[in-house]
């Protein structure tokens, strides 16, 4: 065995985890959501940047306004599933860096100072985020529901401001009936993986 | 408790993980790397994309070209890590999706046949399956140093071509003396995490 991850945890958080796309009523509680950020929070980020930022869509007039916004293959589990969060990137994130990363403060102004330097950072670094995210999810016994089909301007405009671009809408909760699609093949090693 | 994962997982993933600036020489192996991708190839991306592709940089020859593209406080640790992984993003991926994902094999034509399409799915998806891939070192007992200091077009360049992307370079090994700086503060919940 060259994972010392127990096999369990390796089940829960990848090997036995899908996508859900139909979920059961439960609730998800603000309690396990916020167990979820205080588990995945430590994932690492270039300068502790830390750039993902969630919005949580609860009500229901919140939520009908972001379905609109969905691919409509998309519109049904949206609709439906307990919690819905929209993942955003900020790319103002370097405001918070000096208490962020205070062992190099300066590098708010020697990295940061242009815009499209802060997008591409905010981009990579908070989707890394959001795949801590999603184990989190899954850490917390739920499904992860993960989508990119919606209209991104749209979802901005509703829920965000110019400074915040969103990455994913990802719907939370116990799987329902049928909730789970057929694995779909995953590439070989050698074709992910080389070496020079 | 509102996760179900066991504790020793969350300290072995998250909460006592630390990204690491100075490793032993203890070897990391290819059985070890083998494990590690089975486990995070589970990852969910968007259409089951899977645009991460990894190039192990093994040879001393291959390590020096690598290490004149790092920032210069990122060179002693990349030249002296066990094993040094250039995470990159295929902007062809699309290629592979009536296979990766047989239930809509026109997603290929429908939603990239434009590059620019493509390289933003690979390089958020891409992202989110570096997450996984930090998560699955930790798994494996290893730490992790991701870093982005380095120039993208040197190494893309070196080790791949014009149609891979490189998002991260990740030490990887068992930390040796001093390997771990003081944890950096998080935001808060409510910095983070918004309800609607």
């Amino acid at each position: 065995m060259s994972l010392v991850l127990d096999p369990a945890a390796q089940d829960l958080l990848f090997r036995e985890a899908h996508t859900a796309n139909t979920f059961s009523d439960e609730p998800v509680t603000e309690e396990q959501v916020q167990a979820i950020y205080d588990l995945v929070k430590f994932g690492p980020t270039a300068f502790n940047q830390s750039p993902l930022r969630v919005v949580l869509v609860r009500s229901p007039e919140a939520r009908e306004r972001l379905v609109a916004h969905m691919s409509e293959g998309n519109q049904a589990k949206t609709a439906t599933a307990p919690l819905v969060a929209i993942l955003a990137a900020d790319n103002e994130f370097h405001e918070e860096l000096p208490r962020l990363f205070p062992a190099f403060p300066q590098a708010k102004d020697a990295f940061f100072s242009e815009r499209t330097s802060r997008e591409s950072a905010a981009t990579l670094n908070a989707s890394l985020q959001a795949g801590y995210f999603i184990v989190g999810i899954r850490a917390a016994g739920l499904a992860a529901g993960p989508m990119t089909g919606f209209d991104p301007a749209g979802i901005q405009k509703e829920f965000l401001d110019g400074d915040h671009t969103p990455l994913a809408v990802v719907n939370i909760g116990k799987p329902g009936d049928g909730a789970f699609y057929p694995r779909s093949p995953r590439l070989a090693f050698d074709e992910v993986i080389t070496t020079v």
